[in-house]
């Protein structure tokens, strides 16, 4: 972004204040109103739910409620900057909660990185909210703080980063496997980035059915039998590359059918793209810079090109996904997300577009139907 | 509370769910709107506060935001019933703050009881918001909690019951002082309960110059030399009651210009304020059922009482207090609820009462003056 554009942007924010805001939802005007939402009325409110704590999903802000917290680990592409630098973007997220599918989220950033720490935070606050959405938390601790708090809640957890993305980069699949004609199932896919967000989209695309994935991380392609291999990698490298690619990207790239990039700005070089199998899916979405650039991707033999860029076709972005996941889970109380409510959500999302073209394979941030579609496929 | 009172309550807390709900700021309705309030234009945001985080208070919800935060272990009169009971009086302050003050708070009840840990917690979550209310936390906990956030953060910190508490009832002993024609500081004071608003109380009485304080436990008056005090007591013993009376309320009593009860119903007998000095103050606090009831306080000689309901003249409560408190704090930066901004909202408090007569020492809940006068009071 250019200084010009970035400081007017600074402007908005300075001249906002805060982009959210609480308001009532009772009257508070007379003694009556005191009486009977405060003392003395609350008390009794308070004996029934100690009495029946979970009376709290029907009868408190926990009923509509979401923490969006993050430790500031690994912002947007911006790395570990903190909880400060997290704090517009977990507010952000909060307002698009809001106004998308009438989530009442507040944002939580955490003054510590500490996993045991964050995940005795996150239990402690629990029972003020219906749900949990954790938010740049860089790997490999988010997946060990996400799942101590799934398995020890009895509310909705979900690290954003890595299943709202899994889960929209897996609706975009759907329909560009249809758009390329090819099966969606035989798709020769490689992910370059092997932290939260491309963990999970590798595990949602196996569990939907996809067996040739090749990962990589820094070094290269991750597989059975790389000596550097640590925790969630390893467990990776047993369950996926069959054909044991070694190497680096362009190794990987060669006959693939699909490219997802969740790595950086200019990792995927032409060339590299034209080795693909015709009609190739690139998914660039390195934020705000691509990992190459659509026009690029396209004059070397790319079929479909997505990013995550909102001023290019296709953008995948998890805003199509989070506020309907959390919509359902409240209104069905739900207390997990499952690997199944995954599958569906990608599959409803993918449904909006009745004729996948190369220019649209997923529905737009704006498209009214897009909430009520995933909230729906919450089992 | 009658049975049949209680079910309607507990039914129009069933019907109503939540009592606050979240707001957009910010219109979120176009691609533009997006870009600049979340991606791209939040990472500008997120880059500058994370270089600058004082700016937190100018850009983000932590301009106005308040936690009201609870481990519930001493809900209103209810005790120890946890962060379940105690959500509908968190989320119920919270509601107060935003009609009465504009303050934008969120109820945070914790599930556990750890000093220490709670202490942790709410640093941890403190760059999100403005301020923190803690609340409803039992002695002795909660003054080394409290002590220990004031000193950490660099938002202000007040424990409510303790502070919020006190500044109202000096509020309403300034003006009854006046009703019945004695030297505010040469009152001989009685407190029953030393728990955390009886604590609070006494210190700010004595900083406000009244030096014959009596405070009384559950085993009776507090005085240098009585060997079974600790901590908070103990310092207590050493500042309070000159005049080293020992004994229960009865010997407390004899002679006392006012009596102030935090401790629980019926704990002042009649004949006990008729050992009163003439025409005394009575305040009984204890909620619903307070320490003596007006009349039976009235019939046998006090002049002015005070109670914490609504249904009786003089309700000392604080919600006259909390949202003024924080209301000021957030407008003017402060990182400290100091003495002397308690005892300068305690006078503007009662300064609203231009003219106090028995039956009106404190201002109404409903009159709209009191939020400003007290977030005027703030340094």
């Amino acid at each position: 972004m250019d200084t010009k554009s970035s400081k007017k942007i600074l402007a908005a924010f300075k001249g906002q204040g805060a982009r959210i805001e609480t308001r009532a939802r009772v009257k508070l005007a007379g003694k009556k109103d005191f009486s009977l939402w405060y003392t003395p009325g609350v008390g009794v409110a308070s004996l029934h739910l100690a009495a029946h704590p979970e009376d709290a999903r029907k009868m408190s802000v926990k009923k509509n409620s979401v923490a969006v917290i993050s430790d500031g680990s690994a912002v947007l592409g911006l790395g570990n900057i903190g909880p400060y630098g997290a704090l517009p973007v977990m507010e952000g997220k909060a307002l698009i909660f809001k106004e998308k599918a009438g989530v009442d989220a507040w944002p939580l950033v955490l003054n510590t990185q500490d996993p045991e720490e964050i995940i005795r935070i996150v239990k402690a606050v629990a029972p003020s909210f219906g749900g949990i959405n954790l938010e740049d938390i860089a790997a490999p601790h988010c997946f060990e703080i996400e799942r101590r708090l799934v398995e020890d809640l009895d509310i909705p957890v979900m690290h954003d980063d890595q299943h709202g993305t899994a889960i929209v980069v897996l609706a975009g699949l759907l329909n560009a496997a249809k758009v390329v004609k090819k099966n969606f199932k035989d798709l020769k896919i490689v992910i370059s980035g092997a932290g939260a967000a491309g963990t999970a989209v590798a595990k949602l695309l196996f569990a939907a059915g996809i067996r040739d994935i090749v990962l990589l991380d820094r070094v290269g392609t991750i597989f059975a039998g790389r000596t550097d291999l640590h925790t969630h990698k390893k467990e990776l490298a047993g369950l996926m590359n069959p054909r044991r690619v070694e190497g680096g990207l362009a190794e990987a790239m060669q006959g693939a059918d699909g490219f997802i990039g969740l790595s950086g700005k200019g990792v995927l070089k032409a060339e590299q793209v034209a080795t693909m199998s015709p009609r190739g899916i690139v998914f660039a979405m390195a934020n705000p810079d691509p990992e190459i650039l659509p026009d690029e991707a396209k004059k070397a033999g790319a079929m479909v090109v997505a990013t995550g860029r909102s001023d290019f076709p296709n953008q995948i972005n998890n805003a199509l996904v989070f506020p309907g996941i959390f919509r359902g889970a409240l209104d069905k109380s739900v207390k997990k997300i499952t690997e199944e409510t995954k599958l569906r959500a990608a599959r409803a999302l993918a449904a909006l577009v009745s004729k996948p073209t190369a220019a649209k394979i997923i529905p737009d941030l704006l498209d009214p139907r897009v909430v009520k579609a995933v909230a729906r496929s919450v089992l």
